[in-house]
């Protein structure tokens, strides 16, 4: 099976209450394409500048991504985000954003990522979402949303939740969109737009998962030092489609695939909270992402009544 | 195993958007009582006016809790509170606080309730709370707290929180207390101050608990309708340590055992919220219950790493 994704390449610049970067690699596309590599073939797409160069290409081709589909515009600076968290970490307050090449987007894909079985359209507009989907044909599609988008362009959102199958997003936003406080509801809503699968990410607390007959949730892996929230969304959305997508095409049909595709999911996020922007991800082993998941199991199993 | 409460018996007017009532029975004591109720003899302590009649005892006998303590002041009012909650439930606004005969309690117990093997110190000034505390000699003893006495009277709480071997707070809660906004280090710092089990009440979050080598989380119950919030986190101490009590002795130590009574409590604080007040519980049955207790184990179970 494999994956594409359509979404930022960035330079972020991040300062924490436990330190700071100038320049790191960053990016929705890039967080998720790390994360998703450990389980399937990834290719990545999205627009790059001058600036972008072999050590950015290291780091993703170090995890097998295929970045045949970045496309480098001469002359164009690469996307670039700086923002600062207060000491409780779950807020990001943005400082600067300079578009670059990515104002002018306009997504090019090869045959090879039109073709691939699942699609992940990160966090963009959402008519630059809607064409992608219908340049391909992915047996499984998943996108990812964000407050602008619900109110700048509400309507293209929803018609673009509309052809997909699953969604990742903020159980704030989910609640903000549904214009339903409670988020059973709010989350049935989403569903009643099309997709059969609805993520609440709920950042420090989990995640929740809602299906037409199914709900499960997880708490967020407990951690005492949390370094650089940025991308944990992302990478949370990466280790998720991942998982399922190598699992084939009934997976997400299986309630029990898809909470698999939660631990994982969640996984990776607790990994790349823990450094500055892909520090972590990118140094992560398989051993040590299963090793996390069987802690997941172990942190919430809860043993049968006793009898007696 | 008898377990005795000693806080608040009141009368509140709630406001939801759901509805409103004017005058229902309520107070952290009686929130508690009746979903300790279903596990173990339950004794309730705390002061009331002419005006509790017949209909509140009534509603705390068919449960079987023990009334004997209730201390009834001549020409004294019940403490009467009213608040009201926006649409999304997470917050209460209170409009109104007449303490009554609560602004002179001043505990007295029966060598009953002095006697008994639990104790829960509902949340009242923490100087009343040490006072009971050391007028009973129980084999287990928790306490719940809140951000006025953070702020009022921090030091004397600290000292509560010595005598005791469990604390049940909002996480914000903890994190104010402990002034550390990473929860996992927040709940170590509570256990350094004495107790071996730390709670940390999330809301629509669920409840995450903390002990000296283990960590658990459990989700909300998903409902489609929270009606009414008032009382939910006296009632999951009251499941919680309802549950537990009736386990024994070691029941405290026991990592299984402890998340059997998370999820009894959540199961409780569940039910609570999906009617006004003492509404729902009053009328629950022990089956309802259990019944919940395994929805909440599917909910959450995990299947393992598929091999092969």
């Amino acid at each position: 099976m494999s994956l594409v994704v359509v979404g930022s390449i960035a330079f972020d610049a991040v300062k924490t209450p436990f330190g700071e970067r100038d320049r790191m690699l960053g990016g929705s596309a890039v967080h998720f394409s790390l994360a998703a590599s450990f389980f399937t073939d990834v290719r990545v797409v999205g627009p790059v500048g001058n600036d972008f160069g072999e050590p950015e290409y290291d780091v993703l081709h170090a995890r097998g991504v295929n970045t045949d589909d970045i496309e480098r515009v001469d002359g164009g600076q690469t996307f670039f985000w700086r923002g600062r968290y207060e000491y409780d970490l779950n807020t990001a307050h943005t400082e600067d954003t300079q578009l670059g090449v990515f104002g002018d987007f306009d997504p090019k894909l090869s045959d090879a990522s039109r073709g691939a079985e699942t699609l992940f359209l990160a966090n963009i507009q959402p008519d630059l979402q809607r064409r992608v989907r219908e340049l391909c044909d992915p047996k499984l599609a998943g996108l990812d949303s964000m407050n602008l988008w619900i109110d700048t362009t509400r309507d293209s959102l929803v018609q673009t939740i509309g052809v997909v199958d699953l969604v990742f997003m903020n159980d704030a936003e989910i609640r903000m969109l549904t214009e339903e406080p409670n988020l059973v509801r709010a989350a049935r809503k989403v569903m009643d737009m099309g997709p059969r699968v609805v993520v609440a990410k709920q950042g420090e607390y989990g995640a929740a998962l809602f299906t037409e007959s199914g709900f499960f949730a997880l708490p967020a892996y407990p951690l005492e030092t949390v370094v650089d929230p940025t991308g944990a969304g992302d990478s949370f959305a990466g280790g998720f489609l991942g998982y399922l997508s190598a699992q084939g095409e009934d997976a997400a049909s299986d309630e029990s695939e898809l909470r698999r595709a939660m631990t994982y999911g969640s996984t990776l996020a607790s990994f790349n909270v823990e450094e500055f922007g892909t520090e972590r991800v990118g140094r992560l082993s398989r051993e040590e992402i299963d090793e996390r998941f069987n802690e997941f199991r172990s942190i919430t199993a809860i043993e049968g009544i006793p009898t007696g």
